[in-house]
């Protein structure tokens, strides 16, 4: 079945253009809600569609599909940040509202409209330029010092579409590809951060926000493996600053939904933003199982408009260890053995294909003992993942 | 789609035979451990159906439809108890595992077979005896003083199948009619209880069995309304000598699934055990959002005997309302208003229309403060409902 079937009672449906792990982790909030999800999905067996009856197959840049879909929505939202602009723009014409909306959207889509609004809005960054040439490569390398950290300013994740660069020759074909000639690249400083940290927040079309609290984020090879919620060792100060800058940008670019403002923190104590994104994330996840209000729910919760629930976590640490795919495509035995190992363990998997490196799942563990707590996520996700056997 | 499509990795397909809430409660944790449900439903619009993608349409009573669902299922289990007899052997002799297995499920399904066991166990049970006839009913209510407790054998539940009798004369209808003449009528004493409790736990096909706290549920009208958890004012020892029974009767009767004992508490303290339930269990709702393995979960990884999850409760108070229709077949509003008023409420709704009396949903609060929990649980559950507006 493609067509949602809506509940009884007045109660909406939200559409999702997008069919992956963020959308599924929908699922579970909309059901508990009463709400229903049709979600676009790009193929029959996308990890949403394996949860979530209306599941029509379709891709995100194809108009007539997207909008069929917002055809039996009272709201739509996304799994992820790549609907172009003139789908954007049709799919706000047909009246359905959208969130977040496409004005609000670009400033996760585009790394350099990001630099530039947030500079106008005087939200500590690096020290950032745009380069077409070699030449503009060298002078901001001059400039901050070597090396720099170059982005594409369209289309990267999890570390794709960043490099590290020593010289301008390092970014000879970067600089060469076609659709960097049109745009530019984004070059930044290399910030010496002492760690990373993330600044979830939720804000629905009213107005109204809230955020949970500033995590650490541990990235491996620019992937995020391990968030620890609340960031250990940060003063009430620091996670007030952390917040604020959150919540500022969220109200500043009027963003409706969730926003993760990914952010490194200097040896000071101040923290300059890295990255943002407008949807659950995944240094969220431990709010599924560690906060009042998960980030699903809150992100339903938001793009329809309605009062946003309590944040606020419900024990004193809570470890996610995101599940990478291994080289063993059978994950049924090494998750019962976690499971018989860790009673107290929340495994959460994606239905998704194991392909090395890729994003399959995540553990979450809460209690008191900060170093326990890691080690018991962290050993869930390598045994899932096949990298320890004992 | 009917047939479930299967997560890559080796997981496993559930089968659940009827579409109400409690099959729809498991999508959630069913999407995030990765696992595939398929539901057999009453009709396309149950309440599981909206939201569970594999959701044949067939009724329990029709061999065909059980056996369809159960070609395409790992292991089948139960929305309800109310699969006869015949259709469960022939569920059985297809190979396919069913949990709970036939020969528990019966003493779920028969109270006069369940006081028969009990007893056997020595588990305490209120008085009881089996009338055909006037005469019997007569001495039975000589012996225990009347009022008795009256109950059909089958079918009953949310107090539909009970009756108060002060009389012989007053069961007159329900002895003529057709069933009981075979089987005879269930007469209990009317247990002198302070109050009514319930032990819930899980048991896998292994053997490992896992207990939730003893809560304490509130009737209404012979209708659950209200689950403290856990019970109040209860002694270490009362506690365990509840837990105690449960357990006992789970090995037992080897139950496989999660196990509710209704029990009546006496002034003593002691408890006497009132009915058995053999699914997840309304008394098990707080568990959803206060323990650390909720009641549906637990049950999914039973059956499809996975390692048991940790079920400590994770705050000190949860405290669960049920949502009954009322006049209103709106909701959407008031669940707004509710989710406004208070931030901390985790409101379900079952996507079921409205009828007086019937359950739509649950709200469930955890916190430190019972007797603000139970005002907050309270307000919001009768606000959904229409009987209060301010």
């Amino acid at each position: 079945m493609s067509k949602p079937v809506r509940s009884p009672g007045g109660f909406p449906v939200v559409g999702i253009i997008g069919g992956g792990q963020l959308a599924r982790m929908c699922a579970g909030p909309a059901a508990e809600l009463g709400l229903t999800l049709s979600v676009l999905a790009e193929a029959a067996d996308a990890s949403a569609a394996l949860v979530i009856p209306s599941a029509p197959v379709g891709q995100h840049t194809d108009l007539e599909a997207v909008l069929a879909l917002a055809e039996h929505c009272d709201v739509v939202t996304f799994d992820h940040e790549h609907v172009p602009a003139d789908i954007l723009a049709a799919l706000v014409a047909t009246g359905v509202p959208v969130h977040p909306r496409p004005e609000a959207l670009v400033f996760a889509q585009d790394k350099i409209a990001m630099r530039e609004r947030l500079t106008a809005l005087d939200v500590p960054c690096p020290a950032w330029a745009v380069a077409r040439t070699p030449a503009e490569v060298e002078a901001f390398g001059a400039e901050v010092g070597w090396p720099i950290i170059a982005k594409t300013p369209r289309g990267g994740y999890d570390g794709k579409g960043v490099l590290v660069a020593g010289s301008a020759g390092d970014l000879t074909q970067w600089l060469a590809h076609e659709g960097t000639a049109e745009t530019g690249l984004l070059l930044e400083e290399r910030v010496p951060f002492v760690r990373e940290l993330a600044a979830l927040v939720a804000r629905s079309p009213s107005g109204q926000a809230a955020a949970w609290p500033i995590v650490e984020t541990v990235q491996t090879d620019g992937i995020c493996t391990e968030v620890l919620a609340p960031a250990p060792a940060l003063t009430g100060g620091e996670a007030a600053a952390a917040t604020h800058i959150a919540l500022r940008i969220a109200g500043a670019l009027d963003v409706t939904g969730v926003l993760a403002v990914e952010l490194f923190e200097l040896a000071d104590g101040r923290v300059v933003v890295n990255e943002l994104a407008m949807r659950p994330h995944n240094s969220g996840h431990w709010s599924m199982d560690g906060a009042v209000t998960g980030q699903f729910e809150q992100h339903l919760r938001a793009v329809l408009d309605l009062p946003l629930g309590d944040p606020s976590p419900h024990e004193r640490w809570t470890v996610m260890a995101n599940v990478l795919g291994g080289e063993d495509e059978e994950l049924y035995s090494s998750y019962r053995h976690v499971m018989a190992r860790d009673p107290g363990a929340k495994v959460h998997l994606y239905g998704k294909g194991v392909r090395p490196g890729r994003k399959i799942g995540h553990v979450n563990v809460s209690g008191d003992d900060l170093a326990s707590l890691r080690e018991r996520a962290g050993h869930a996700a390598a045994y899932i993942q096949g990298k320890v056997r004992e």
